[in-house]
């Protein structure tokens, strides 16, 4: 168990559920996480689905969370995901105050 | 898309990989949500796994994630956790400072 002491940052929590699984939302949301990670500010990025789908972003800074909403593919691939993708989506802007881990 | 004026709350985000898949885990899983939902400041509980497991917990107050965290049936579950089922585990205490949905 160890602490991180780099805390305070940033983390966005994105829920959704999808309309229906398909080959054009997976490669679009590849191609975001990898666009994601080359931002400035990006920290980490950690996803899981099942019936439901939970991605969370970390981040430095809420200005990095603003340039990376911003950024021109990613406000394409949030229309596209609005449009055609998502049925329900809930994003969370949260400061990440404290960590810890377990190794086993 | 409606902005919840309910903010700020915390969340737990808890990211964990496991050693094996198991009915006994699963069982405690659900077991443990079930328990967690009837807590005092409970808020939401939201889960995704496929190779990661993210599940999230929403909370009033600080007070009330502590006095989650060393419920006696939780300790155990926790204790459980760490010697049989979990290969890594991060915990992140979160405030959540905004939100916002999307429904179709």
């Amino acid at each position: 168990m160890d602490m991180n002491t780099d805390t305070p940052y940033y983390a966005v929590i994105f829920t959704n559920t999808l309309i229906e699984d398909n080959q054009a939302y997976s490669e679009m949301a590849v191609k975001m996480e990898k666009l994601a990670r080359q931002q400035a500010g990006f920290i980490d990025f950690e996803s899981a689905r099942d019936s439901l789908g939970i991605s969370v972003s970390y981040w430095e800074s809420l200005q990095d969370i603003a340039n990376w909403k911003s950024n021109a593919d990613h406000l394409f691939a949030q229309s596209k995901g609005r449009s055609d993708w998502y049925s329900w989506y809930k994003v969370r802007i949260c400061l990440v105050e404290r960590e810890y881990n377990f190794n086993k």
